[in-house]
Formats: structure tokens, sequence, C-alpha cells
């Protein structure tokens, strides 16, 4: 199966510090990489993951709180440095171009290469990337300010041609995409071969929901259900469930809770608060509601499948 | 002897990495904190050299080149956050306003401390900070923009009074300071007793020259004259030298040069260009022409003495 998989490159709350750095990670579906937020110091975090800067394009920032966008006047700063050319497309709240505009103007004149802005709103659901086999849209959350949380689903892919048996057959090299995308097959003495033993089923397509952050939101349900993976805001427990509604984050059980509803397959917690010493209370509150469930951690790879 | 010690947060150049972090420092002279330069992720940095972030109230910037200051908005944000009720003191190039203001606009609305932004021109030599016992210059390097180096000078002390001569000689208490400021003393029959019999004489003040970035400039020599410690540019090895003229940089040797010529009793190397796996290359090259030379290493702490 082509790549799915999210490598965490911050996963604590509100101030980088020894045991996390802020919030991001990048996703490589099928070698296209995708930053989610840009907390201080994700430069570096890409280099310790050995992350190639030359091959990330695209930029998705939630909301604009420091501990999800300060890395990233850094990182546009360091591509001009290290001699990029191609446009870095940086995907946010269309309220970001108001400092981000000042900023580049101010530090990153003469870069050999574009900075392209896609601003969105965040308090609504819609596409904000496509190509040919996937899309992103926006999943409006419930925090502070407002916030988005980033759904990265692959489109469905044609069935795999079953090569002996289309060669049995005698099918042309130029017929199969037709075939692969569902047509029947006529051999030169007029039998129909049906699709169906010309192929194999393609996958189902995964998905990735970003919720981060936000308190629980029963609201997105509806919008992410079916979901392979969830990365979820689980900043507090459950004996702090008044500290997370006061500060519009989300328990670990709050998180689970959702994964359940959205029928995930699994659940990376992550956007902890430094209070926890040992985080795997996090995640046994977590468990005993939905069994898939995992701490993110820095520097981590976490396939979707 | 009072303290007066600098801990190396950053001493890497152009973009932080797996090495380096990018240019920031704490100098603690008799536990007061000044933070010069500050680089992106220096509040991670500073957590892990156990720096008090209550204790700091003074940054100095030295140029606005990202890898200089990037990590300023985000420490700013972190006091916030943390609860921080005193004023931060920012000193840096003038221009910066421009940009830190509309930053701390957009990013740290509500915060409980106030940012005090304390402009200067880079291209004179001014003093931009004065207390009871030391003062700050800047001096002006010549770099690609606009840079200051900082002088930090302790001003001359008052002797330390001979507590067992005193008590000999029956000397109040309320009279101690006119003694240790130069007095003598008139005993209650008559006699003159020196201020030398009195007491011992203080140490000679300490200072220390950050000179960064910059090229070789002799220029600044008279300024730091019989400084005790500098910390100099050196981004590049003798091998180098076409490449540092033209990045605005200085080599070891021009590093160790300048020691020479200001008299100074030690050197910090720093701000070290990506390119050389052993940095022990540059020390030999400056310990070649002043023997008391050393590297820069992040949290690593230095005594000027």
């Amino acid at each position: 199966m082509e790549k799915f998989e999210t490598t965490i490159l911050g996963c604590g709350s509100a101030t980088p510090g020894l045991k996390h750095f802020t919030s991001s990670q990048v996703l490589n579906i099928r070698e296209k990489l995708f930053m989610i937020d840009c907390g201080e110091g994700t430069q570096i975090q890409m280099r310790r993951s050995k992350i190639a800067f030359g091959k990330l394009n695209h930029i998705f920032i939630s909301h604009l709180h420091g501990d999800h966008c300060f890395g990233l006047l850094g990182i546009v700063s360091s591509f001009g440095l290290l001699g990029r050319t191609s446009p870095l497309f940086v995907h946010a709240p269309a309220d970001m171009w108001k400092i981000l505009k000042p900023e580049l103007d101010f530090y990153c004149q003469g870069m050999e290469y574009h900075v392209e802005f896609c601003g969105f709103n965040p308090k609504e659901s819609s596409v904000i990337y496509d190509d040919k086999s996937l899309f992103v849209e926006t999943i409006p959350l419930k925090h502070r300010i407002p916030t988005a949380g980033f759904l990265f689903r692959e489109k469905p892919l044609p069935d795999h041609l079953d090569r002996a048996s289309a060669d049995f057959y005698g099918v042309p090299q130029w017929d199969y995409n037709r075939i692969k995308n569902g047509g029947d097959f006529v051999t030169a003495d007029g039998r129909t071969i049906p699709h169906s033993m010309l192929t194999k089923p393609a996958g189902t397509p995964r998905s990735y929901a970003y919720c981060c952050d936000t308190e629980y939101n029963p609201a997105m349900i509806e919008q992410i259900s079916g979901v392979t993976t969830i990365y979820h805001d689980c900043t507090y427990s459950k004996a702090d469930s008044e500290r997370a509604k006061k500060h519009f984050h989300s328990t670990a059980e709050e998180a689970a809770r959702t994964a359940v509803a959205a029928g995930a397959k699994s659940l990376i917690l992550g956007h902890f608060s430094a209070r926890y010493n040992n985080e795997e209370i996090l995640l046994n509150e977590a468990k005993q509601i939905f069994k898939n469930s995992y701490l993110a951690k820095e520097n981590a790879t976490f396939c979707v499948e």
C-alpha cells in the first residue's frame, strides 16, 4: 500500500519545554509532505526526523496561537537561506496574512522563492486543497479563537488490474485505464469478460482528521465519520475536566468518545499539558473507552491504515 | 568575587540545526540576568540551562537577522502565559519596533505584563543601560545590515572595608560608606587613620564585549580596549576567508587578532558555520594567535574574570 503516515514533531501545549515541543506534524501521503501547525523549533525537529526540507510544499495552520505557528517565520526564512526556489503554500486562517505579510516584508526580503498564502475561514467547512489523489477539508472546532481542524481524505482509487487475467483475455495496454475504472472487456471472438474478472478491488480510501485545539465537539462527528485515524486534543485528564472546559481543550475521555462516535480505527492523543509527569494516565483513560488509542511522541511516526 | 558569567544558549549561524541553536546567551552579573540575542528555540535552551524566566528583565538584540531574534516573540508570549507581571525591557535597533509592535498587538493581547521597547541606533556607540554597578554600551559592528555589539562594563567598586581594622580604631557603622569610598578616619583622641589602613582594594572592574555578527573590525578596538572577555564572530576558518568577507563575518584568526589588539584576557569563539564537522580547526587557528581562546558550546557557562 502507498504511504500514508504522520510524523509528530511536537505534541506539547502552550510553551515548548524539555519534554515536548509545541504542535507540529508532517503527513507523508504517497511521498507528498503536508505539515500541520508549526510551533517554535519545528525546523529543528524536521532535521531530527530527517524530513527533507525541499519536499515540503504545503503548511496548514489550525489557529493563530503562538504554540501552533511561532515556528513558521523561521522555516520560511531558513528555506530562503538554503536556496529554495519552488513556492511554499501556507494555508491558514485568513487573518494570519495581516501579520505574516509584514513579517515577510521585514525579515524575508530578496528570497528566491515565493510564499503563497491561502487564507481560509476556520468557522466553516470547506475543501482547501485538492489534487488527483487527495483532498483536504477544514473542520470547524470549538476553541477560544477561531480554529480549524483538517481532514485529509484519499480519493477513491481505481481497481487494480489483474495482469495475468488481462493477458489471458488479450486486453490491450491502451485499454487498461478503462478496465480499471469499471469497464468490461469484449474479446476478439465476442465474449464479454466482466470487470470483476479482470481486476482486484482497490483498498478503501484512508483518511486522517487533525482535531486540535478543541473542546469536546460532537458537531464535527458527521464530517469525520468513518475516518481512519484521528489526532485529537488531549490536553487534560478527566480529573481536570473543569480546567479543560475553561481553556477550551479536551480530556482523554472526550478524545476517545469522539473516536468511538466517528467509527475511527485509531486515535492519536496529543497537545499534552505540562502538568502530567506521566502521560500514561491520559492513555489509560482513553483506552477504557477506545482501545486503539496511542500517545503522540516527538519524532514518532504513525501509519494511517 | 561576585558573579560575572555568560551561559551560551546558542552559538550556530544562519539556521538552527542538530548541532547548534542560533545565537543567544545570558549574562549573569551579580545575579542580574541579561540576555543577548534570541534565536529560535532560546526559551527551550533557557529551560535546559535552568535559567529562571522570572529573573530575566533585559534582552539585547544585536541586529535584525532571524537567527538573532526569531525566538523573541515566543519568549515574550510564554512569559505572558506563565503569569509574568514585571516589565520586560527589549533593547534593539530602533527599526525592530516597526514589526515587533504589530506582532505583539496580534499575538500577545491581554498579557499582564508590559514589554518596554528601548530602541537604539546600531551605527553609533552609546550607553543604553546604566545601573548602580554596571553600564552597557553599543559597539558599532560591520555587517550586512546595521549591527551593534554590546560592551558590559562593571563600574569601579568602592574598596572593601577591613572589619577587624575598623573595629580596632572604633569606626562607627554609619561612617563605613565614606571610608570605603576613599575617606580617612579621625579617632576620638585625634589620630588620623588613613583609608589604606582601613580597607582592602576592590578588584579591577570586569567587562564583556559581545561582537557578533561582524567582519574583522579594527575600528572597535579603542572602545573595547582592556576588556576582560570578548565573545567574537568566528563563523569561518582562514581557508574560507573569502567567504567570510563576502558574508560580513570573521575568521577564527581575525577573532584572535581582535582579542590581542584589545588586550583581552580571554576570547570565546562563536557563531559557527555548519560547514565544519569539527570546530577544533577554528579553535586551533585562534590559539596560534591568542592562547586563551575557547569554543562556545550550548549550555556551557564561562566566567568573566
